[in-house]
């Protein structure tokens, strides 16, 4: 029977066990990195949702023309947010929780390993244990010891055989895992970039649409008519002042004096 | 000569001080929503930073197939932050900007408001002199008087006009500015989003073309060696281990067992 040892175990298993330790450090990595993104994505659309919230309360101060003009710019920019919501969640569906599953996968193949290095001390002890028999009393035979050296060897070979297994399936499964994950992060992207595109184009129309014109001519006689009839005043000025075109009555109740210099 | 008093103030000049107080609330939290938006943006591009780095970190350590591969990856998802970053810079400098300057021409208007309150206010004291003065001598000519109304009522008529124009000039500008600042707005963001999308387009195309059946390949005769070496090995094993292959070469130095549960 050939001897085994000393076996160059520290660099031939350690390779293994790094292999598995790499891919731990850096899908976890990314791991972390992806659902910080996604975070730091959904935070975007809660700042944009808020903008959303503001133009439409602004544009319910304004005359008819800006008023749909920025109702409907409110509109595509909340689409936009819908579509952002859809691309966190995906994120976190088919990039966060792969990577989640992906760690939990390499958890199980580290514990393959260790399993596989305390069979393989267990062959290495009956070999030890064998070989002093023999430096002991070199002319017997040592057949319970022989014997349990064989059976730790069968072990030893059968659980070679699954760490094998083990780690060609870990690797095949990583290669297909990186690019798997990684596929579906650049399709979510691009699903969201294309919405987003296409709702912005509808966005930059509209607003290209607005004839501030039209608005001025409404706002210009108002404004004038009002400081004329400051200067120009009779009696009847004493009256309450007769009530304005729904284009400016909201200036009586939605507005005030906005002392925060918010610039 | 007409006396102007008493004057509807509260309710027209209140209407015009309103609508420049109602721009600068909403304009105010466009330009703090805009500016955060920017920051979130910003903050987007850095986590993705940190991925690209660790993109590239990662791709060191594997094999030449996958090593290409997450090393495109990684610079494709690098050009999208530049674009990002362009994305910022133009936020800040076309959108956030210009509601700062707008900022400060409402304050502008609201002084011309303030300036046009007060000669009003100064007519409407010389004509309560001279009114006084005439109740208590009605027969008397009242020169001095007479004229300090003239002049003041000459002020008035000029400070009308002036406020008129600026009021004019107010309204036209906002208009104007709320069509460019949020068409610019739409512009920046649809350009980062059609480059993005041109990016990812090429990074998907990239991903899609790596074959993990290669590196299995390689990988798989590494694992089998490095068990077999394990289980059949002789007298050499005691020497150190041969230098194995570039492609392998990293994990005697770049990997460490990683402790931490990132998972």
């Amino acid at each position: 029977m050939q001897l085994f040892f000393p076996l160059p175990r520290d660099s031939q298993v350690r390779i293994m066990e790094n292999t598995v330790a790499n891919a731990e450090k850096y899908f976890g990595q990314f791991c972390t990195l992806m659902a910080s993104y996604a975070r730091k994505t959904a935070k975007l659309r809660d700042k944009s949702d808020l903008l959303v919230k503001q133009l439409i309360d602004y544009a319910n101060t304004e005359n008819p023309e800006l008023r749909s003009t920025m109702k409907n710019f409110a509109e595509e920019l909340a689409k936009v947010q819908d579509y952002r919501q859809a691309e966190v969640e995906r994120l976190e569906t088919k990039v966060v929780e792969p990577l989640k599953r992906y760690g939990i996968q390499l958890k199980q193949t580290q514990a393959e390993i260790k399993r596989f290095n305390k069979v393989r001390n267990n062959e290495i002890k009956q070999l030890e244990k064998l070989e002093r028999l023999r430096q002991k009393s070199p002319s017997d035979r040592h057949t319970l010891a022989e014997s349990n050296v064989h059976k730790a060897s069968v072990d030893a070979s059968r659980t070679t055989q699954q760490l094998e297994e083990t780690i060609d399936e870990f690797q095949k499964q990583k290669l297909k895992d990186v690019q798997k994950i990684f596929s579906d992060f650049v399709t979510i992207e691009m699903v969201f970039h294309a919405k987003a595109l296409e709702v912005y184009s509808s966005a930059f129309q509209n607003l290209d649409d607005y004839d501030f014109e039209r608005d001025m001519e409404v706002r210009g006689l108002e404004t004038h008519r009002s400081i004329r009839t400051l200067v120009q005043s009779d009696a009847t000025s004493t009256l309450p002042p007769a009530p304005r075109s729904p284009s400016t009555a909201h200036y009586s109740h939605a507005c005030f004096i906005h002392k925060e210099m918010r610039f």
